[in-house]
């Protein structure tokens, strides 16, 4: 086995060096980054090999990816931008350095998409394969979106599709063993390589968003996150959510209700609260920036006698708050009991 | 199992609020840290179970304090401050909520005495127990204290006693099975609570430092780091080196020669290259700093014909380039050749 140093040195092609913001890149201690006068921004998101990507449906260079993309897209729900990101990988035995390097050669790739700068990291043996990035990006003190700041009125927008990833993954996982053959490859492709509307952020916090999440744990619970740190309810129009193409159909085929459908997470849209009056041309704007599919999906309302999350269908208001995905209690307990 | 949002608002209570540079703490999707002009330093550090330590022989607590610990010290190797951490724990099942409360504890101590706020965090399921974690710093732009600078005619200063932890380490696990009642306590705590020594660095780098690193991969190997960053070779002197109370009758008990002692990593000892009239006065008022011993240990040398790093003993010049733990190999490549 190639010794870590060695192996290192053969990843410093996918690594930043100085140059830009990046004062000092990968090699030293720590990196060195000029964030030009902004606040700093820093979020991190880790992976593990069968909790959150199989082996036989997400190849190394797609973990990689969204390893560094799912930490963007906690940025674009800020209103910030990526600057730079660091990696923890946890790097079983039977995983050889060809495989490392895809992984950094993924990474690499969403870094550059998005704007990063990879600068550095730690490896280190672990049974288990699993990859850790923070990212750090700026943003202008006190413009930042935050969770809190949803008042009633405020109308709710959604930019990007939703239901795709958990649909791919779902049709790839359907049988008695993964194949992905089996799943829509526009499904399948939003799972494997979700993208950060950072655009789409940047946007939303312009136009004058008071409230912004992306949609990773599921559309209902990450809602309810909003919720419970403006003290709000939330009111959805099933009608009116931006559904990725093809969820519909994978759905039925998988013989899924549609609210299921829609519900189930990791697609990395963003969800904002905004003026009524600003919502429409804000969410048209934001989505057009990306190329996706957006819309004013709802409203904030009293939180009295109401749902954490209510979402209006013609068969009745379904409660979403606790839709999503916990990965520990898998049992729908997150985000069931408002505070 | 206590469900994730459960648990993330249980350990609330060690998380930092906003306040000072904290903009934003954590629940959101990522935090908000105000550097106040100085360029953001990064760094990421992970340890995992069987590998970084032993149950038998670290608390919980433990973990979570040398989890930050060994950040700040990366931090301190710059002459940098920390400011604001994030943790993304790796879970297993069989770890239970008290436990995952007791690393945040250990955390929490580690930070409030490094100065650093626990900003947030990401706790995902897994089969293997580990703890990786980022601390953002800051520095004046342009004053950090990088690995390339060191100049051949610098003297070469080490702050923080050298062995402890790799001889405490050493006794608990000399037996068929982990007992840390066979270690002596101070050995064993400089394993389980490794130190940074951020005034040291703070103080070397206003001293003038040219280069300098913590020494966390082996002494040998980490100022090999220094040396080939910086295009230098060094000879350090095997009397001068600030060996750690207990070192040496701890090596006599286990049979272990006294280069190996002090060459065995986990130090977090800084070592720095500074011109030599200013080395005496600045490692004293570093080692003061801290109340750790400390000492002008050697000299940063022409590489032509040397070893990288070569230590003077009294039975002649020994090879210690290679000298270090390499996590993968555990065959000593790591830094045996120059690139």
């Amino acid at each position: 086995m190639t010794g870590e140093f060695t192996l290192i040195a053969q990843l410093g092609r996918y690594l930043a060096p100085a140059g830009g913001p990046v004062l000092l890149g990968h090699g030293d201690d720590a990196a060195v980054v000029d964030l030009q006068g902004g606040a700093a921004v820093l979020a991190v998101d880790a992976l593990v090999e069968g909790r959150h990507w199989l082996a036989a449906v997400s190849s190394f260079e797609d973990v990689g990816w969204k390893a560094v993309a799912v930490n963007c897209s906690d940025l674009a729900a800020m209103g910030a931008s990526p600057v730079a990101a660091v990696v923890a990988l946890h790097r079983p035995d039977r995983v050889t350095a060809a495989q490392v390097e895809a992984l950094y050669r993924g990474m690499a790739e969403a870094a550059g998409v998005y704007g990063t700068a990879l600068v550095g990291g730690d490896t280190v043996a672990s049974d288990t394969l699993a990859v850790s990035v923070t990212v750090l990006g700026r943003v202008e003190a006190g413009r930042e979106v935050r969770r809190a700041g949803a008042r009633p009125g405020d109308a709710l927008v959604c930019v990007g599709g939703l239901g795709a990833a958990a649909a791919g993954l779902g049709e790839a996982t359907a049988g008695a063993t993964p194949d992905p053959g089996r799943a829509d490859p526009r499904l399948l492709q939003a799972h494997r390589r979700p993208r950060a509307l950072l655009a789409a952020g940047h946007a939303l916090a312009e136009a004058g968003a008071t409230a912004m999440i992306d949609v990773s744990d599921g559309l209902g619970a990450d809602i309810a996150h909003i919720c419970r740190a403006s003290g709000v309810s939330a009111e959805l129009r099933l009608d009116d959510l931006p559904v990725a193409d093809g969820v519909l159909a994978a759905a039925d085929r998988l013989g899924i209700d549609r609210v299921t459908a829609v519900a189930g997470g990791e697609d990395y849209a963003l969800v904002a609260a905004l003026p009524p009056e600003r919502a429409e041309e804000a969410v048209a704007g934001a989505a057009a920036a990306e190329g996706v599919p957006g819309a004013v999906v709802g409203r904030i309302v009293d939180p009295a006698r109401r749902p954490l999350v209510g979402l209006v269908t013609a068969s009745g208001v379904v409660d979403l708050s606790g839709r999503g995905y916990d990965h520990y209690a898998q049992q729908g307990d997150a985000g069931a009991t408002p505070p």
